[in-house]
């Protein structure tokens, strides 16, 4: 294990740890450890929601989900003689949950939960057919999941971090708020927002105090979305053995590292589609002086996933197309097509004795892979959506025998307002 | 290899084959073989333009290429005892270039062709950014391609029919004439357009005549799009192997294939950007009597792929965002994400001696894959793109050392108005 | 496809054909083709036994197979440059089938067939076992392989030739008949025997004739078993896509290739464990001059397999040790250990349903997996075999549920004397 | 993290520790901990050697290593309801290097060792080719591995336990040392000897004291050879997500694990070949009732492979025959052919500028693949090695460009009487 240079006591909140990290980008948050280039260390880290969410039968939590203190970030991380135009490359030498922590009020302690956010508080991907709150917990042994809000699948996690990212150049992040501003404008009411603006209400800072407290949180972007930084990515397959490269737009890179998955589908689709959990990272950490201008890398992270994850060899796949549900043709929309994948491969799964909830929260939280299938062909992108056929405790595949019956149990737990 | 039932004589034109196809989409067009539940066949298949694309230096077949006379399908195969509400079972047992033919005019001969397609002849998935016709043409050594107008690579085909479907109801007909029509009215005169009306010039609708032909022609469904009955989803992975389960529409089913493609990148972005082919597929039919119903399958192709596909485990992978090149951020709009990634991955290769035209070339040809990392990261949608990086004759990945240099060769051609 | 350089006619024996290949190993025999560096060919080969094993149910053919007459090879092809020293580069393009016969007598022709060889005539892996002679014919369907004969079962051929080698020289012919005769020595009545010596009778030597081919019958190695120069290795991984690099003894290198298999279990273990077919195979050749002392390859094969081969995520394995079945210990005996870990799947898979020869011819013919597990750890070496749990239409694996059971249906045919 | 049942204090020697663990199998060594049919539990494992080789740049502790010593097992845990006849299912939930410790004297604490053994203190599978001790020393960065004394290479782990099993019953024990004492008896002299038989100096047999200790050590197995119970399978595959079902002989079952590898080549062919380690293991277990006649186990583990493991799909492979490097010619030994299989690649390696000794513990230490390919090919067996080409830092496939060159910097520390 290499050195803790980053501890979190599950004991205490987000907020009272010795080293206090942030849920907002802002250049000005003061490093909270500078390491150097080849250096390897362990960060704790908080899940998202810093406990908000409980191991229980109920979504009320999920309902009420308090989403203005998200993300809960680990870092900054400042990076000795790294400059601006350098390339940071972070390997992820490990990740897991809570180490030695088997149960405990915390996700990662033993458990982890997948929700599903009403439409007045996040929504989701599919959130006009799915416009209220609800919940999976799941139970980890060792490396596979299983739910009692969701029988009859088990598979094992793809365990990695959701947000990881360097910290916005002071330039960038004016950026981000003209330009996610202009959207905001176009219709400041909408539910779901189109996008989130900065928000001083629950901004945590890192050490910052005062004024340059103040000052920063009225600018410092949300974490919600991915950006030129990396950020909120929610690549599945950054897993244990992957190296990521990503662009540096300040001093000493400034990398934060958050928002643990224990699996996830690819779009975590649910909104919190994954299995969310606290637990540690293991980097290490090194620079491409200029790598930026040398490899053509300005605006985005590049990166190559790890070997490890888990196998499948067998594959059972929907596809979708760009027409609404409502039959209106819309040109090349994949983001439209995927949707269309996933109610399909949702209306199968309903077929087999799980409610659409129950369904979609698989979607969300097992290895399932999105694929952009034909993006050229008009009007109709063709999206599909891969189910890894092993998960399921019974044959998935369609035969003259017809589905069989999964007991939905319990169900997922529900709440509205 | 089982019974020849559908074969093709390369010296001849589509139309003028013992047995004709077609190449729109109608209810009325008669089958050409009829065969029965559990039946094995052989199927020759044209590639998608008949021929009309050469093996040489110029691209200026592609410049003008006749978009009208697409896609050569072979078929229908007509099913015993198949009733709408059906599910048709497809293996594909086999597929592959044109056999014991390893030279010669037509694509599938032992080579075969990616195009950029220019803005006013079809366009692409980058086609602000490629406005010109670029062709390559790939040779194949055994089931791996390589091309003098792209060097540095090479890769294993994952071959597979970009186009195959069941024939739609008059109903189903009318509903896609209905939708695409009304997004057609929005904007008549785009280049390239929003979809594709009905065009009698240059149909073909196998042994249809005279009044039946005229109206068929007049209404019958273009090609291009994946739509309810499967159709042109160009799904690289529906290889070797794989099992599709189609909904049945018609008596019949009337199943048709075409497109053949030697290998693809994951959206077929360049438009043509498989390495098309003609060639041979070997089926076998089944049904699931009222599958549709059964399976909550009603509008969408589902599919196991096969399990021979090529292995890859490194991988480099290109994230991108849902804001333009021009700086607007969009909201969750995947299909302008995956755009982002794949001028990534574009910009980085020029680093190692490509023409962006190469580039895009190889992200059209070889097995990339496209994923949909995050879909619900207000604003951002996340969609990635994975190069495997044994494609490539050096190390791609970044380094201290700074990229190696390709040399480019004569690179591809290029045809302009 | 290449072009077909060696050509055979499935209506004639092989030794009526316009090219005569041969069936044992001399440095006299002419090439029959003589091939350029960098070429690339096709070439027909006949199954092992030229047709005397039939599409019944009876194993009287396997009974009183006629070993003297095999392995039926095509070739020598002759490689333009090729110098005593170098490595010679085969890659192997394809491998499949009998083209375009779909059926008929010979095996390729849309099946195969495994077979226990008896004792008296042949023998196997498990002889003491299973003295007596048993088949079972397979059905090709695309990749895939099924049995009348075994029920239960379905799986994807890794498909590749069994035996492909160069000449060897005068000097290293001497050798193995020296070696191989010492052997044989020391136990010349043993049945079955330690080694086959030289057998003129039913030898073919291409087209040597007179004197010539008399003189080189009388010393020619019998193709059996795998040596310095390749040969009959029965690596079942040497498939679509692999490159070999083989010693050369002889001037023109003198490349000849048999004994293809549709599929294979390592081991090869009922003697004829693969499913034996006749078929096509697409060379490419080239030189590494100097290449065997420069990499220090002076005795055997080295090679890089093809990444097409079926991917199995889910497996079976059992394990074995080097302790007779009689409770002998012997030190360190991998081969003992294997037969064991074998016998002991073969116990398992009987508690399902199978007859012991069904599963015999299970692990001869389907891809499963025999690894060295520890070969140190006195006095127990210890041998695994893996099974992939995907070929069989039933959960293979233990559970409170006790085993499914199979219906063994007419059960591999039989035959004793 | 289950509970921890099992704990070790990396301060103490493993005869400190409150519980005290075996090295040595008997029926009457007390259970150390009592679990129940579904429990889930932490298990701490001390490396074989407890301690006894260092992280240093000398060999003489693998010249004197105390074989009587090994191997430090934790357990045996008794499972409530067991009875002889059932199956054990054991579940590895997860396995790594020592937690929380990432430095300090004991092997699992941020590093392991490979050793070659010489030949009068234990031997190896080579050790007429390498008979003085080496060793080499890797450092785990993640589940990664790196040594200084063999550069050029690194590799994910496929970690594991070594060994595992349940307790022999009283008749399994005597059966034991019957058929090992008369194969000792053959050759008693020897060195390295035939097999080991029970030696009470060093005998650690957890709380058995006084007379009980005295008659058990007299007469308890050496852990050694893997045997009917498992025990030193060394199977490398036994990893994160394994199923293993183990035969139970005794009342509670009393299974004990030990020797856990970081990573390890099949065979494990340096005698101590794995990278050796400290660390944990998670374990699960349950009972199949009666399941030793109702699957027909009797006297073997068998196990389900994780899906975890590195994958890799590129391959360098060498084979190798049953002759003697002395050109005698041996009857279908595989265990000789795997050994000719490594010497050729040991031979392949040195080419590019490792020792021979660097090469055999690559070999020893890498995921390699050893595979059984063909064994009834008389008179020669045909073993296989296969390299994972993506572990070297170079290419390792030959080419017209010859070997490129490794510095093999200080070499493998080395040590001779």
């Amino acid at each position: 294990m290499p050195e803790l240079l980053y501890p979190l006591d599950s004991t205490k909140r987000f907020t009272d740890q010795e080293k206090v990290g942030h849920n907002r980008w802002h250049p000005d948050i003061p490093p909270a450890v500078t390491v150097r280039p080849g250096d390897e260390f362990r960060v704790h880290v908080r899940e998202w929601f810093d406990g908000a969410i409980r191991n229980d039968d109920s979504a009320e939590d999920i309902l009420n989900a308090p989403l203005s203190t998200v993300h809960c970030l680990s870092g900054p991380f400042a990076v000795e003689g790294a400059k601006p135009g350098d390339l940071l490359v972070v390997d992820i030498l490990d990740v897991g949950p809570i180490p030695q922590e088997d149960s405990g009020p915390l996700a990662g302690q033993g458990w982890g939960y997948t929700g599903i956010f009403p439409t007045d508080n996040g929504g989701g991907f599919l959130t006009e057919q799915f416009p209220d709150a609800y919940k999976a917990i799941w139970d980890f042994s060792g490396h596979v999941a299983t739910s009692r809000h969701v029988p009859g699948v088990s598979f094992t996690g793809i365990m990695h971090p959701g947000l990881m990212g360097t910290a916005p150049s002071a330039a960038l992040l004016s950026k981000w708020n003209a330009r996610e501003g202009a959207l905001i404008a176009t219709n400041p009411n909408r539910v779901p927002p189109l996008a989130l603006p900065p928000l001083p209400t629950d901004a945590v800072l890192g050490s910052l105090t005062g004024d340059a407290f103040d000052r920063a949180a009225a600018e410092a972007a949300r974490t919600a979305p991915p950006r030129e930084n990396g950020g909120n990515q929610d690549i599945k397959n950054l897993t244990r053995g992957s190296r990521v490269f990503y662009p540096v737009f300040v001093d000493g890179a400034n990398l934060s590292v958050g928002d643990l998955h224990f699996s996830q589908g690819d779009g975590e689709i649910t909104f919190c589609g994954a299995i969310e959990m606290g637990g540690f990272i293991d980097l290490r950490v090194d620079l491409i002086p200029d790598g930026m201008s040398t490899y053509g890398v300005s605006e985005n992270a590049i990166f190559m996933p790890g070997n490890e994850g888990p196998v499948y060899s067998d594959w059972l796949a929907f596809s979708g197309t760009s027409v609404t549900l409502d039959g209106e043709q819309r040109y090349l929309d994949s983001q439209l097509a995927y949707q269309r994948a996933c109610l399909h491969a949702i209306d199968y799964l309903t077929k087999f004795g799980y409610s659409p909830e129950q369904a979609y929260l698989i979607l969300g939280a097992a290895p399932i892979e999105g694929r952009f299938s034909g993006v050229v062909d008009i009007p109709n992108a063709c999206a599909t959506v891969y189910l890894p056929t092993a998960i399921f405790d019974f044959p998935v595949a369609p035969s003259l025998d017809g589905p069989a019956q999964v007991d939905p149990g319990m169900g997922a737990p529900h709440a509205a307002r």
